[in-house]
């Protein structure tokens, strides 16, 4: 990033120098990704820095700009030059690109593709959003169990330049059914004149369903150890096929969206800078004003203790310490468990697991948090005075009430996300807001039915 | 999944009919993740079932295995078995399996080790635990500028069995030093006769220095479309590399232990289920007892009014809603935010834009939570008669302090982790509870304050 710092100080001197034949050289010259940045950093002279590239490179560079920066090119660019680019995409990367525009700009673009292209970029437009079809690229080399590996050299030789990934090639039979993967490593390592693809072969492979989600195959890269996988329709068709760098795209915006959705709000699906005003408000307002409502509950259960509030003001002072208590615990509960579902540590069939875990938890923390709470009390009052006669039994009241909160607002935690699970919901709704939320009010319940136990014919 | 099901039940048959030479057929016939998928799943036939592998099968179903699994059948194996394993295992994965378990059995297992693999794995594990230097593995292929395409193709089916990944081959000079990286493509698409390693190289690598933060490099594989990673020391010396499939981990790891911050506890860094009771309480009741003890700062706030709640016991019963809504939206913030510095979204630099868009997006939600709050008062007292002669201003207390409390919430959520990311201080650690609790006391004297101005001389 120093260096990063001291490359735009070189182009900002050229640019001011006018020269433009070093500032050509000197971009040509740096990483790709290197270029990227300084183009996603100088949003005014993106056409500017973009133009001086080689066309080969500038495609290099083009596919890895931030999404609205590429757009912004597209928009600049001539037809001519817009026409060369999406040609050139792979097109996996130019779907993602396209799926993030205005549907009508879509048509545009594609009308510009030439016959071949559109007609790929239009078939993986067919599948839906968060499928594996929207990720996969038909940029592969596929050969056929009865070629001899010199045969394969030749035809990698020949087509291997279109290909994403020439590190695993795939064997199909004559109906391009999926017959094996072979690492290309395994054809380098035998004699290429005498071997045949099918001595290589042992039919052990792992293919992707074109309508499987997203989200699941970030699991099946990390167990099966290959850069690439094939993917298959219901007749084991190969269609095409996904790189593991794609993958890593697609762990990250699921990270995200559970992230997101843990803080209680939708999924943003764009940069924080970059999201329009409008939608983030829209995104956030929904989930607030749903746990808004929900927390009005706890206005309507004051109101019912509201006798017991006017007889022992006292009552009220501990009311945000303990609903907060059974909050902070059910928000650390939750976000622990949805974590190990997406994780698959751990499933539905696991809850007595969880459950036992979580009450024996609930009854640890809840003991600690409730003897702290009781020492606080008797300890405020032997040096304040401030609970007069009864403070045993409000110190009681406040103890016990922490240890059913934190024991309540454990099980709730870990609970609701299972129960969402069951429900066909996704876990990651129960988030932290909307968990401490179910537990205030029950919170309240708890606190003054201790209360009624502790301090009736007392204070109350 | 189905599948799998299907598979354990002919398991338990073949075991229960003793059909040994079966099972052994049907095991070694599976995908690998099958067979580790199995064999995780039945902790106490794990050694029965892995003796039924061949060799090299069972050393890639070890690799994949669940890491307390591992370590329970490196004990239940002979000695000579394990030497075997541990040989035979990559680098990279052998010194994660090693710095999980404790440090006398390290010792025992190093021992085991022949003295080349023994230096390999002790110069790995000089290094500190999140750095690069932990993941990479020194199996990979490196050539000279002055060799021929011919006699590199000839040195990779000679030394392409141990290397790790051949589809990328590195370029170093006679000291070790770095040229450049070549994907094996470039070697296969020219002539091998009359073409020079010198011809294809380009110099423009990317490459990772050993001390490197893990995290950081998930950016890195992103940004550049490759496989694999040199790992280079200050002179620029080669001294091993980075698999892509090993950054998948990491960035799983990453997220894991992000979420688990934000859910308010320290990072598990074991799956849920197999985490001891003990260390899981150890994790989550720090961070609960510092919000705990931040938590009764609200008891000392609410005693300080105690006077006003005395007069007015109807101020009580909105204490818990002004104060969740609050953290609700504090919450929400300071996800939203963690995420997006954690992606390189938003950084220090940023920090103005931020607090401009939380300021707007915070008036704009307190605005609407305010309203509905203001609203429901009024409502609430027109069917119930709740609040007697004073409503209007009861409702004006309490849609003011929520518009004060959601401004002071977003605000608070939004700065915090980027404050703690100016100290050097991780940012994940502003947790939703963290900034809950922090709303929280803050919160009531907004509330207070309000009551103040429009209940003063009034009702209190």
């Amino acid at each position: 990033m120093e260096e990063l710092d001291a490359i735009l100080e070189r182009v900002d001197t050229l640019i001011e120098l006018e020269a433009h034949a070093e500032l050509r050289e000197l971009l040509n010259d740096l990483n790709i990704s290197d270029v990227a940045e300084i183009i996603n950093e100088s949003p005014k002279r993106t056409l500017l820095y973009f133009q001086q590239l080689d066309f080969q490179r500038s495609l290099a560079v083009f596919r890895i700009l931030d999404n609205n920066i590429q757009i912004s090119l597209l928009d600049q660019l001539s037809p001519i030059q817009v026409v060369n680019i999406l040609n050139e995409m792979p097109p996996d990367d130019r779907t993602e690109l396209l799926s993030d525009l205005p549907s009508n700009i879509v048509k545009e673009f594609i009308k510009k593709l030439n016959p071949e292209e559109r007609k790929i970029t239009l078939s993986l437009l067919g599948y839906p959003e968060e499928s594996v079809g929207r990720l996969m690229t038909p940029d592969y080399i596929d050969v056929e169990p009865d070629w001899t590996v010199e045969q394969v050299l030749a035809f990698i030789r020949d087509y291997g330049k279109s290909s994403e990934t020439i590190d695993v090639i795939y064997v199909t039979d004559t109906n391009g059914k999926l017959i094996d993967d072979v690492r290309i490593r395994d054809f380098l390592l035998v004699d290429p004149k005498t071997t045949k693809v099918q001595d290589l072969i042992d039919g052990r492979y792992i293919s992707l369903h074109v309508n499987d989600e997203q989200r699941d195959i970030i699991d099946v890269f990390q167990m099966n150890n290959r850069v690439a996988l094939p993917v298959v329709d219901d007749k084991n068709v190969l269609l095409g096929i996904v790189t593991i760098d794609d993958v890593l795209w697609v762990a990250e915006e699921e990270y995200t969206e559970d992230i997101q959705k843990i803080g209680g709000m939708e999924a943003l699906r764009e940069p924080y800078l970059d999201v329009p005003f409008r939608t983030l408000i829209k995104k956030r307002v929904g989930w607030l004003i749903v746990l808004f409502l929900g927390e009005m509950l706890t206005a309507s259960a004051m109101a019912f203790f509201e006798t017991e509030i006017t007889k022992a003001v006292v009552l009220a002072l501990f009311i945000p310490l303990i609903i907060s208590s059974g909050g902070n615990t059910g928000s650390q509960a939750s976000s622990l468990i949805i974590q190990a579902m997406a994780l698959g540590e751990v499933s539905l069939t696991d809850w007595w697991r969880v459950m036992r875990r979580e009450i024996l938890s609930g009854l640890v923390l809840g003991s600690v948090l409730g003897l702290i709470g009781f020492v606080r009390v008797v300890f405020w009052n032997s040096v304040f005075h401030s609970y007069g006669a009864h403070t045993l039994l409000i110190a009681s009241t406040v103890g016990f009430s922490l240890l059913g909160v934190v024991l309540w607002g454990t099980l709730i935690g870990s609970m609701f996300p299972l129960f969402l699970e069951r429900l066909g919901q996704d876990p990651a709704v129960s988030s932290a807001p909307f968990v401490a939320t179910m537990i205030d009010v029950t919170g309240l319940l708890i606190y003054f039915g201790f209360a009624m136990i502790f301090l009736s014919g007392v204070l109350l």
